[in-house]
C-alpha cells in the first residue's frame, strides 16, 4: 500500500488499530435508583482521573494552549448542573444511567447546537466527548488507550485528533499510518514535531489490518506494507539501520555550516508554533525560527489573548534563541483556521476570502496588541515581524503604517523596543509574486509562502481530496514565480526566504539553491538533512539545473529530470 | 448615492420599490367548509393562470430554459396528493385554507429539505414559491407584478431573481436599482442581455426611497440620486438625451471596421448564454461570438440534456451566425454553478474546487456527448472549441486526446464535422498564464478569462462582499499576466482572446489595444461603443501606454493614469 510520506523514519512492529467502538444504549428499568446514581459517580471519578491524567500529560509533554481542552472537559465532569439533570432522570424515571446521560447530553447538545454561534457549537462537542468517555465507563468499554501502552505498537487509525496525539506515549509509539490527511494535515504536523515516522492518507488501512498484525512503513516514501515475508523485515531492518545511521551522521552536522561545496552559504531554519517546539530547534541545530505562526496563541480558548500573554511566549522564543533570527507572522486566522470567539463570517469560499492581513487591517484592535506585544519582545532577541497574505501594496502600506502608529506610542510610553526591526511579508498570492519588484522596494525581506502560493496559482484546495492530482510542488509555474521572486528581491538588495514545505523538499532544495535562495524555513526535523544536501552541492552546476526545469512543461517532468540528474549520496 | 454601474444607460423616472410583503397566517376555525374549499380553488386557478402567463412571457422574451421553472410551478398547482391533504386538513380540522396549504406546504418542506440531495432542496423552494403565491392571493395580498406595470418606472430592489427578470415588461422598466450584486451578478448580466440601464450593489436604496420618489442614475458610472432638483433633473434629461444621440452614433458603426486610426484591425465579438441571445449578437453587429457558455443548456432541468438536445442549439448559434465565428466552451460547471442533478460532492472551497474541466475529464460520458454535440453542429458553421479551467498541460492533453477519441468515432460512423475546427484554452489560472509559453505551442487560440484570473491572481473570491475592495481589475498582476499571455500567444503564432468584464471596459480597452490583444468578447451591448473607442485610439501610443501602465504599483494609479492620459472623445 501506498500514502504520503509526513514523518520520516522507517517502523517496523506490531500493528495497533484505533477504533472507536460502536456503542448501543438500552434503555432499562432499574429498581435500585440509589446504586445507579453511585454507579455514575464511579464513572464520573474515573473519567476525570483520566481527564486529569491527560491534562498533565498534554501540558508537559505539548504545551499549555493544548492542555487547556482537557481542562475544559473537567469542568463539564464537575457541572452539578448537567449531572444533577442526569440523576433527576434516573430517580424520576427509574432508567438506567448512561441512558439517563444520554438524553441529558442530547438535549444539551441540540440547544448548543441550534445556537448560530460557533463557540457554542464547540462546546456540545466538548459534551459530546465528555459524556461519551462517562458512558464507555458505564458499559465497561475499553477504548485504545494511547497514553498508556503495554508495549512497543505501530498506531493505525482513521484520522487523529489533537486529543490522540497529544496523549500519545512517544517511547511506545513507534510510528502511526493514517487513512485521512496530506502532508500539511494537523497529524502530519505533530508527528513531525514529535519527530515520529508516519504515514498519512493510506486508504482502507484500518479494514485491511488488524491488531498484532506485523507492519513496515517508511515515513518518507510513503511505502506501507502489511505482513511482510521474513526476507522483506531483513531488508527493512538493515535500511532502517542505515537510517539511524544516516541520523547520527546527521547529527554530526551540528554546529556545521549550511553551505554548498563551493561556499554558497544559506540558513536552516525552522518553522514552529508554539513556545515549546523551539526544544527541537535546539535539538536540530537551526539557526532560527522562519516562521512563527502566532495562530496558536488565540486558539482553543475562549477570547483573545491579552497583549502580556503575547509578550511572554514571543519573548520565551526570542530569549531562548540567543540572538539568533526569529520571523514571527502576525495574525493568519481565517481560512481553514476558524476563531470561534470571533464570529467570523460564514464565507462560500474561506480561502479566498476575509482571513489574515485582510481581517487585522480591518480588527485593528486585535492587529495593534499583536504588534505592541511583537515590539515589546523584540528587546529581547532577534526578532523581524512578517505579514501573512498581502495582495496589494496598498495593504502592506497600511500593515506598515498600523506598525508606526504602535511604535510611536511605545515610544511615548518609554517602552523600549527594537528600532531597527526588520519588517518583510509572506508571498503566498500570485499577485504579490507577479509584483514582486514592486514589493522589495518597501520591506526588508521577502518569505515565500509555497503551500499556499501553489494552490492559488493552480486553483485547487490542497484539502480537497478530489483532485488532490493537480495540487503538485513540482509544477513549473510554481517554480517560475519562485524564481522571479528570488530575483527581483535580490535585485532590491533585499533577502528571500521561504517556509512552504518545497523548501524542506530534498528533491526540490538543490533547485532552490541554484535559484539562490538565502533561508530554508522547514519542520525541525528537516534541517540537519537540509544542511547534509547543500553540503553536498555545487550551486553553481544548481543554477543551471534551475533554468532547465522552469522550462520544462509538466510537474512529472521536473521531478523526473531532477531524479535523474541531481545525485545526492547519504 | 453610488454603486456599481452594471448596464449602461441613463434612467430618469419615478420609482417602484419591490418589496415582498410581510405574510401573516392565522389560524382560524370554519363553519363552511365548502366554501373554504371552493376559497382554495378560486385561488389556485387565479395563480395557475397568473404562472402560465409567466411561462409564455419568458418563453417569448427570455428563451425555453427559464421558462422551464414555470412548468415546474404550474405541475406542483395541478399535484392532487398535494391540495388533496390540503383540503382534507380543511375538512377535519376545520380551518382556514391559508393555514391548512401552510402547514401542508411547511411538512413537505420540511421533508424534502432533510433529504441530503440538492435536487429534492430545489424542489422544496418550488413548493414554498408556489404556495406563498396561493397564499397571497386567499390573502388578497398584491405583489408587485413586474409583468404588468401601469406607468414607466425605475425599479427599486433588494435583489432581482431570474425569476424578477424574467418577467419584467421592458416597455416599461426604465431602468432598475438593486441593493445586493456585482458587475457579474445575474440581475447585471441580465440588464446587460435585456439593454435596461442598471446599478447594483445601492446599499440602504430600498428603505430611503419610496414609491413615487424621483430617481435618476446613470448606469455606467454607477450614481443613484435621489429626488433631485429641477436643474438635477435638467442636466441628467441632457446627458440622457446626449447618451442617446451617442447610441445612434454608434448604431452608424454597424458594418464598420474595427480598427484603429493606424489600421490595427481587431474582433469584436459576443458573450452569449443560450441561443436567444444571438437576435443581440447580430442587432449589435457583433463579429461573432467569442464565448458561448453552454452551462445554461444543463440548468434549470432535472437530468443531463441529451446529444441531439445540444447539437441543435450549437447548429442554432452556428448557423444563424452565418461563418463568423462562434467560440463554444465546454462544461463549465461546479464552483458557483451547481447542477443538483449530478449531486456533486459538497467543498469547502468550490472556487478551488472539483469544476469545469476537472469534472469532465472524471465523467467523460458527459464530455463525450458534449463534444460529440460540437462537432457534429461544427457542420454547419464557424464552431471553435474552448477548454476552460486548465492549469496544467496534463489536462490540456487529456482533453484534446478525448477529443480525438470523439472525432474518429464519428468518422466511423461516417457523421460529417469541421476536420480543421480549432481548439483552445481559457487561460483563467494563474498557472496556464504563467505557462503560456508552453500552452501556446499546443493550442490554436486563448481566451483570457479576466474574472477569473483575476479572483485567483488576488486570492480574493469575487462574490465576498467584505473583501470586495481587494477585486480590482486595474490591478497591475492582473495587466501584466494578461501582457505576458498575449506576447507568448503571437510568440507561438496563435491569436489571443479575452472574454472576461476587462475586455468591456472602455478605461482597459485602450491598454488592451496597446499589448495587442486580437479579440474582445463582451456583452452585445457593448460592442459598437468598443469599436467607437477602438477607431479613435492609435496602436503605436497604446503601446507606450501598456508599457507604462503595467510598471505602476497600485491599481489606483493604473486607472488614474489612464484617466489623465487616455481621453476619448464621445
Amino acid at each position: 500500500m501506498k500514502g504520503i510520506g509526513a514523518s520520516p523514519g522507517i517502523a517496523i512492529g506490531k500493528v495497533l488499530v484505533k477504533k472507536d467502538p460502536e456503542i448501543k444504549i438500552e434503555k432499562k428499568s432499574i429498581e435500585n435508583v440509589d446504586a445507579e446514581i453511585k454507579r455514575l459517580e464511579e464513572a464520573r471519578k474515573v473519567s476525570k482521573e483520566q481527564i486529569n491524567k491527560l491534562y498533565e500529560h498534554t501540558l508537559k509533554n505539548i504545551g499549555e494552549k493544548e492542555a487547556k481542552i482537557f481542562e475544559a472537559h473537567s469542568m463539564i465532569l464537575d457541572d452539578p448542573e448537567f449531572f444533577g439533570q442526569v440523576e433527576q432522570k434516573i430517580k424520576s424515571e427509574e432508567v438506567n444511567a448512561e441512558f439517563a446521560l444520554n438524553e441529558v447530553t442530547n438535549n444539551f447538545v441540540q440547544i448548543f447546537e441550534s445556537m448560530d454561534n460557533e463557540y457554542m457549537k464547540e462546546r456540545a462537542a466538548d459534551i459530546k466527548d465528555v459524556s461519551s468517555r462517562v458512558i464507555k465507563q458505564l458499559l465497561g468499554i475499553e477504548t485504545t488507550d494511547l497514553s498508556r501502552l503495554e508495549e512497543e505498537v505501530i498506531i493505525i487509525a482513521e484520522d487523529l485528533t489533537p486529543s490522540d496525539t497529544a496523549q500519545m506515549d512517544k517511547e511506545k509509539v513507534l510510528g502511526f499510518v493514517t487513512e485521512i490527511g496530506g502532508k500539511t494535515a494537523h497529524s502530519a504536523i505533530m508527528a513531525r514535531t514529535l519527530e515520529i515516522p508516519a504515514v498519512v492518507g493510506v486508504e482502507g488501512i484500518t479494514t485491511s489490518v488488524k491488531n498484532g498484525d506485523i507492519l513496515i512503513f517508511d515515513g518518507e516514501e510513503g511505502n506501507v506494507i502489511v505482513n511482510p515475508e521474513e526476507k522483506v523485515i531483513e531488508e527493512y531492518k538493515n535500511k532502517k539501520e542505515e537510517y539511524e545511521k544516516f541520523r547520527e551522521r546527521l547529527a554530526e552536522l551540528k554546529g556545521a555550516k549550511s553551505e554548498t561545496k563551493d561556499g554558497f552559504e544559506v540558513e536552516l531554519v525552522a518553522n514552529i508554533g508554539t513556545p515549546k517546539d523551539v526544544d527541537g530547534v535546539i535539538r536540530n541545530d537551526g539557526e532560527g525560527v522562519g516562521l512563527y505562526r502566532t495562530e496558536f496563541l488565540y486558539m482553543d480558548r475562549d477570547d483573545l489573548p491579552t497583549e502580556d500573554e503575547q509578550f511572554e511566549a514571543y519573548k520565551e522564543v526570542a530569549e531562548r534563541l540567543e540572538g539568533k533570527p526569529v520571523v514571527i507572522r502576525t495574525l493568519d486566522i481565517g481560512g481553514d483556521k476558524d476563531l470561534p470567539y470571533l464570529e467570523l463570517p460564514e464565507e462560500m469560499n474561506p480561502f479566498l476570502g476575509y482571513r489574515a492581513i485582510r481581517l487585522c487591517l480591518d480588527r485593528t484592535d486585535i492587529f495593534k496588541t499583536q504588534l505592541r506585544a511583537l515590539l515589546r519582545a523584540s528587546a529581547y532577541g532577534n526578532i523581524k515581524i512578517m505579514f501573512p497574505m498581502i495582495s496589494s501594496i496598498e495593504e502592506l502600506r497600511q500593515a506598515k503604517a498600523i506598525l508606526e502608529e504602535v511604535k510611536e506610542e511605545l515610544r511615548s510610553e518609554n517602552v523600549k523596543f527594537n528600532e531597527e526591526i526588520e519588517v518583510g511579508m509572506m508571498i503566498e498570492i500570485p499577485a504579490a509574486a507577479i509584483m514582486s519588484d514592486v514589493f522589495a522596494k518597501e520591506v526588508d525581506f521577502f518569505s515565500i509562502g509555497t503551500n499556499d502560493l501553489l494552490q492559488y496559482t493552480t486553483a485547487v484546495d490542497r484539502g480537497n481530496r478530489q483532485i488532490s492530482y493537480l495540487y503538485n510542488q513540482f509544477h513549473p509555474a510554481l517554480l517560475r514565480l519562485v524564481k522571479q521572486v528570488i530575483d527581483n528581491g535580490h535585485k532590491a538588495g533585499i533577502w528571500v526566504g521561504m517556509c512552504g514545505e518545497v523548501a524542506g523538499d530534498p528533491k526540490l532544495i538543490p533547485i532552490l539553491i541554484g535559484m539562490g535562495l538565502d533561508e530554508f524555513s522547514m519542520s525541525p526535523i528537516s534541517i540537519l538533512k537540509a544542511r547534509w544536501i547543500i553540503n553536498n552541492l555545487s550551486r553553481e552546476e544548481m543554477k543551471e539545473m534551475a533554468e532547465k526545469v522552469i522550462n520544462l512543461p509538466t510537474a512529472e517532468e521536473v521531478k523526473k529530470f531532477i531524479e535523474e540528474n541531481i545525485k545526492i549520496e547519504f
